[in-house]
């Protein structure tokens, strides 16, 4: 049914938000909200973030899957960090049970879409919606932009292509318990040097540790024995802590500083975790 | 009486700004706009800055001091610099003759708040104005932009908590006339370089100084005789030189180039003015 | 008549483009998009880039002329790179086939203007359409953002001043075909490194270089024998290619690279491309 999303009403005004490895210098991002606002003017447009660390289909995953659930049902997120474009990988939009999501089929759509709950996904093939002029470099602005905007406007993502049924779907490592350990990683390095990791609060719980107190970390050769803080402030301006943090994993941070330049860490430093009580039982 | 501020009609579109020190990487400026338009799809939101020095409250208060002035009336401005997030500082809701202010009590709020007069000033207290969950790192999503998404909605500022009579008030040093000399600091480094001052022209007549006229400058260890000048372009390229300039205050600059890179001078330089004629008496 | 554009309908909503070497960090953008939104608060706002070079009045030509035909018929560009702001230069509106210019009379417009085609330019003299207080240092927010502002409210160009005749006309170098030979220049670097020139597709034909072939590019005191891809992704991992890119023009580029690092190359770097069977010749 066209203008319907899971059974939800068609949203007003129609939000479109875009992720992008493009930067700010540059005017591709105009580009793609210039196509958009042209094929539907009403779109309320929302930058999720152009400073993905360019090509790093991970990263924009993890960004975009952050974001996503805040956004209000038949939301449409446009995620482009897209180093196949104009090969043989294909255009394609998910229909999840929230929103849409619409970008290459390299997995960058998958984490956010995959959480919400995937209904189906289609190849972006009908040409009545794309630019006249496809460049074979930008499919941002030629392909996706006006995809998005169809979507925005109410046309059934079913009318843009065949079904796929064999995605990409990237592999995100998944923290385990093992014995009395949580093993994790870093899977973001924020602003502030908030060394954010794959570790739930629930992983914790399993091994004993709790929100006010202490716990074990092994992270990039040291061993630290910190406590799982409910805010940055708890520590001393300057000192190690760790806590649960605004995505809904520990992070390991810095009172008022930069833990991934107090810790030497990046993205994929993998990360133990103990009960104090129990290390090195 | 709901939806009337200050006398004032309700704002038609519901203006809401937002100034953090989050940086353009990340989702969190996404996922606070997300928030923001979940519960008033209507909001115009415009970015003021996110790319406040990390934890630098002040550099907050100046940036959004110059910006609220030129908002309709109505506005409701969002500022996070809060390195106090999760402990007892207290998020807050400023009510200003022209405009609303949410954030934490610590002082981002209060220069601009105080400048445009304030009316009243209420904690954030009320549970139904909040996002169901509350993350303690992430106030800016799950406090300050739902308080601000409602107070756009047209909500009263006083059905959100008990009134604050004691708030955070940050000094701003003022400069001062001594004498012949103009005593004052630089107050802001622009991306042009430039040194803003908190020197007014007032300041400058006091002792005699008038735009088109010349002035010694003491700062960073020199003595500059220069010209007060109406536009950089009056100076050669890569000359220093001195104007009021468009935040109403004495800029040190330098014609098409660096003032801040030439002199060496940031933040909390002092800054001494005289008049050339005068100077040395 | 008042609201028609060229002919067209007004834009609804109207939407204002601005372009700046203002940076992100400053409250100056901010200040013109709360003027905009204080005179026309139902225009739709989309930054085309504050990342200008600073002063770069090409590159802000550069960018505004990608950017602006991808934008709805009736869009007002308002484009601010101005190291003359407050000096004799002039502020104007240019009146093209399809869209609103406005911003100063030093050439930032006109690569943009000239490509759609130019009706009518006026000078901005008329103070109704300014704010009531103008800085000499900032006409971005005091006269351009007043004046684009109006411009989508519907008022005509011609109310706003005198015609002017004598605009300042940017020089951009053309490539020229010379024998055997394609003779251009870098004339971006845009965030991903690539060097996009102004070599087009038919400047290549003429000397009979055709996409999917290969040709001979001399750039940085090199000689290169590269092929002309069609997508990034054609070529391995770090290899040189070339490709029409997304600006309709040749770029030097690296796959998953960087190619101004690679070939230590910048804009204005002369580009010279050869059919490679006649190299030598």
């Amino acid at each position: 049914m066209a203008g319907l999303i899971g059974g939800a009403k068609r949203l007003r005004p129609p939000i479109v938000t875009l992720l992008t490895d493009f930067g700010l210098k540059d005017p591709y991002v105009a580009e793609m909200k210039a196509v958009i606002l042209s094929i539907c003017p009403e779109a309320w447009i929302v930058d999720v973030s152009h400073m993905v660390k360019k090509f790093d289909v991970r990263m924009g995953a993890f960004i975009l899957a952050q974001a996503a659930p805040y956004f209000p049902a038949g939301t449409v997120h446009v995620a482009v960090v897209d180093p196949g474009v104009g090969t043989e990988r294909r255009p394609i939009i998910v229909e999840a049970k929230r929103s849409f999501y619409v970008g290459p089929d390299n997995g960058v759509l998958m984490l956010s879409a995959k959480r919400e709950g995937i209904l189906h996904i289609y190849e972006i093939k009908n040409r009545k919606y794309m630019l006249q002029k496809i460049s074979r470099t930008f499919h941002g602005r030629d392909v996706f932009s006006p995809a998005a905007a169809h979507l925005a406007l109410g046309v059934p993502p079913s009318l843009f292509g065949p079904e796929v049924s064999d995605p990409v779907v990237p592999e995100f490592a998944e923290a385990r318990v093992s014995g009395r350990n949580v093993l994790g990683e870093v899977v973001h390095v924020d602003d502030f040097g908030n060394l954010v990791t794959n570790i739930s609060l629930e992983n914790l719980l399993e091994v004993g540790i709790e929100e006010g107190g202490s716990l074990r970390v092994e992270i990039g050769g040291r061993k630290l024995d910190l406590r799982l803080c409910t805010a940055y402030g708890e520590a001393a301006p300057g000192e190690i802590l760790t806590l649960i943090g605004g995505t809904g994993f520990l992070e390991v941070s810095v009172n008022m500083g930069n833990a991934s330049q107090t810790l030497g860490c990046g993205v994929g430093e993998p990360v133990r975790i103990t009960h104090p009580g129990k290390a090195g039982l």
